[in-house]
């Protein structure tokens, strides 16, 4: 079965969902954010992980939507918190609108998406709700850990894998387990995809910090060295300045978090340093070890080897990696 | 049965609740602007609600609370909006910690309050969260059009009268019919009820219009105009913009919407054609027919009389009525 299989079922629901009417300035943004685009792959993965168990599959794309809601109203909640200008090419909701209209208009969303998994059948409602709130409250969480660590000088590594696990992974990972729970997987299995989901999440956030600094500019999207230039605490940086020597530790807090006068500069002296310390290839191996760990819980799930292909096929497109 | 009894029931859950720890930043932000106190109409209306038919009461506390922790996601999302500085006399959250913090938490109280109704019985489930979620999404649409209003020169009395319908009035009548919901109610009762709460919270609002501009300043606890003095557009102002003559029209636009040099001034001239135009009476008598309205609904619930009674109390307590 191949992955458009599954993204074609779910764009025509996605197109069809009605967010609501008026007034037109609390939902059109709604309307705006969700048309711009994506990869929607949580409520993808939702699919995939229900698709393990049946082939009935039209009972879960509407709860596999809310996962997807959800995703945007946290990235129109994040980009007004971070003031972001530009979101997938296009004006954010605050910039295009105004900030008091991004704050309700996700607070709508967050609303939507509950509804969205109301159809859940009744004997499944509790424990699915109970789940999505969980995985919603951590999500804030990982923003509110990504916030403090702005102002913060001390972050351990520890502190910054929690932050990715509870900003990214975990929403990943209930997108996988709901789909299970829909087609009426265990509880264990349900878990075990969850955990494969979680690791995913781990190392695609950590291969995004290492194509940051490593990436092809042609092809990362965004600025190489982005990062460096904004003092970002990434897994790099925060190994880099726990393993640097004592003149290696000085060069870089010459560099981080200092006004800086060549932007570029900054990038080569820092991403020097990440050269001598092994950086890249430490990273390299902990995305290596998140992502063999994901597998081995995929590999538990009871369900046929076949129908894990798509799941496999999606982690190494999510990692870029060869098939 | 005292209202006390009621209260008493909630205080001591209310305060039992745990909404999260770690990070601090986002969850004391939740306890703080939940130990600001105030009357906890809504979860009382919840346990009124339920207690027309039933005992049982302790299984309705919690989902009542939800109503509450939402009531005050509400408050800390349109302060932000709004920019006020201070809530019940304390900084808001915004002031005390920062705007994202007041984003965030509030976010995360959206979160806890579904989950504090996901313990009701599973047959009522989907239903229950179904109505809360169409309420939560009114009490935004409701929030979204009385900032539309600030901006906007032409408001018909319907329109405001809409406005504050939703943004006050529904959620008072979803925290009844949640009660008469959990009691086991009939869904017409369950019904009625809310329409008796929506009555009672259109009248409310519309009396807080009027104390604006014809309180007691001692007992009021606002400023006395201070609606006139902001140009807010409540139902006395647009009633008198609908019946005024020339003149009066034209003395209400030298003072709404212009730059005041002497506030008290205003407040006299704009009451002085409230007067001449009989908007008390007028006001008063819309207020007296959506409590009348209110009771009609109160009386057609099939529940004992004697039962009804601390409903009928707290309705008049709410209008501060002649018992």
């Amino acid at each position: 079965m191949d992955l458009s299989y599954f993204t074609d079922k779910l764009s025509a629901s996605l197109s069809g969902l009605s967010y609501g009417e008026q007034p037109t300035t609390l939902y059109e943004p709604i309307r705006y954010i969700m048309a711009l685009g994506g990869k929607r792959i949580r409520p993808v993965l939702t699919l995939l992980g229900a698709h393990l168990f049946t082939d009935e599959l039209d009972a879960v794309v509407k709860p596999a939507l809310a996962t997807e809601v959800f995703h945007n109203f946290t990235l129109l909640h994040d980009d007004l918190m971070d003031q972001a200008p530009l979101r997938r090419g296009q004006a954010t909701v605050h910039e295009k609108w105004n900030p008091n209209v991004a704050i309700l208009s996700g607070d709508v969303m967050l609303v939507r998406a509950y509804e969205l998994l109301l159809d859940v059948p009744p004997h499944l409602l509790a424990h699915v709700l109970r789940r999505f709130s969980q995985t919603a409250a951590e999500v804030c969480e990982g923003q509110q850990w990504d916030m403090n660590f702005e102002t913060e000088t001390e972050v351990s590594i520890d502190q910054y894998l929690d932050m990715i696990r509870l900003k990214t992974a975990v929403l990943l990972g209930f997108a996988l387990e709901l789909g299970a729970l829909l087609a009426g997987a265990s509880r264990e299995d349900a878990d075990h995809l969850r955990q494969f989901g979680v690791g995913i999440g781990l190392a695609f956030q950590l291969r995004d910090d290492l194509l940051d600094v490593y990436g092809d500019a042609a092809t990362f999207g965004k600025r190489v060295g982005g990062d460096i230039v904004s003092d970002k605490k990434t897994y790099l940086l925060l190994t880099a300045q726990a393993q640097a020597s004592e003149a290696q530790r000085a060069t870089l807090a010459r560099h981080i978090g200092q006004p800086v006068p060549d932007a570029d500069a900054k990038v080569r002296a820092v991403r020097a340093i990440y050269d001598e310390l092994e950086i890249r290839p430490q990273t390299e191996e902990l995305i290596n070890r998140h992502f063999l760990d994901a597998l081995q819980h995929l590999e538990r799930v009871a369900a046929p080897e076949t129908r894990k292909k798509p799941l496999h096929q999606l982690a190494l497109q999510l990692l870029e990696r060869e098939q």
